[in-house]
């Protein structure tokens, strides 16, 4: 509902093609995707101590909590059926399936791993400012922008299976309160992620018909990985720098 | 749209009356304003750069400027026309009326005095994403909540003229690039905002009838302190120690 943002550090010359666009996509991916996020580097190396790693794990399922919502203000977008049948595998990845316990219910599987109170991860008030507005932020841009933007924000999705992958490993390998089991979520997004990632990367291509809706797509990719990119400084600034906002978890009191 | 907030710092037993529900209001302002941010004790005592006081006057044009927006939808949720007559004079001090510029244009002479771009500073787009997250949240926060708390949510300006003092006099004592008329935005505030405050406090104190609804009143102050604390917050992060986020400001290339 506010001014269009505008960004300063990708190139932004006309795109006057499907293939220059997805050139730029992988671009601004290679640029500004959070894998490049010194919080994730501390992340997978073993840097961080229980704490810190509650603290990522408590403040990202908000994130993916409210996935679905996401998705289905996504899925409200289009009167064609077959879009909608496909965006709704989102929504039961996430929100389960007869069979599959699905995405969230792995998430608490993490956080009770990490000793984590189910019903404190649930209320999400422990959660940073920062997180909420970052994550609220996501939630209305699907619904205010165009049905277009709203797809090419997931396209970030291009670029999770290697992050995944990478922490799967680094987190196995230098913490001893990480095991297989609680790794679960993020092998089961190994091979959701390129499957759906596919298919808006393929949506972008023949529904951006000119330069500017073309930018359009670039610029919801590079907001989305605003969104990211905010969710760890504010991790950083609170749990490695030590500035633990009013209200925020505590690992002392609340770990 | 989604979930309500909880917060977890301040006591929240039952406000049995306006005047509980008023002390709980001033204990929050208390402990949660800005005032108490590690960021503006050092914008007062002159322990910033000017590169840093560039950065904290680039970002909080976006809020400043996005005021006006956030009364445009207060004054949307009223049918009386009363209340739409008092919000009104809120727009008029941002944006100016004949005879008076506004705090908007104030705040150029501010940008202005710190040698920043006007052109540059309007754009906004070299805010960090977490300014725009935070002040974007507030502006959904009162289109999307209940006339009530969309009110409530202003209720930080009971705090602010205090705040605005050790402003004006701790920048003029230790910055030599500070002039007493580019403080003007703050000399002006200093009187507007404690008229506005006591019509909200009035108006909150009188429609919040029961304890649910003086709770709700007070969470919104609190999710207003979270607006603001996360910008500061954010500059922190990104000029004090240093992570400034991809494509945002950076003092010595834009400044």
């Amino acid at each position: 509902m506010n001014v269009a943002p505008v960004f300063s550090d990708i190139d932004d010359s006309p795109l006057e093609s499907a293939e220059a666009m997805e050139a730029r996509l992988f671009e601004i991916g290679a640029r500004r995707y959070h894998n490049l996020h010194p919080f994730h580097r501390m992340l997978h190396s073993g840097k961080l101590n229980k704490g810190q790693v509650q603290a990522w794990a408590l403040n990202r399922f908000y994130y993916q909590s409210s996935i679905p919502i996401k998705d289905a203000h996504v899925l409200s977008r289009f009167r064609d059926r077959n879009i909608r049948l496909e965006w709704r595998k989102r929504i039961e990845d996430h929100d389960g399936i007869a069979g599959d316990e699905g995405g969230i219910e792995r998430w608490f599987i993490l956080t009770d791993g990490l000793g984590l109170d189910r019903a404190y991860v649930e209320s999400t008030k422990g959660i940073l400012p920062a997180t909420r507005f970052a994550v609220d932020a996501y939630v209305n841009f699907v619904a205010q922008r165009s049905p277009l933007e709203a797809i090419a924000s997931s396209l970030t999705e291009l670029f999770a299976p290697t992050l995944h992958e990478e922490r799967i490993v680094g987190m196995l390998e230098h913490y001893d309160f990480i095991t297989p089991d609680v790794m679960a979520y993020f092998k089961r997004r190994m091979t959701q992620a390129p499957e759906d990632a596919q298919f808006a990367l393929k949506y972008v291509k023949e529904n951006a018909r000119n330069p500017e809706e073309r930018q359009a797509v670039c610029d919801a990719l590079i907001f989305k990985t605003n969104v990211l990119w905010v969710q760890l400084d504010a991790l950083y600034h609170a749990y490695v720098s030590g500035h633990v906002p009013p209200g925020a978890f505590r690992p002392e009191v609340n770990g």
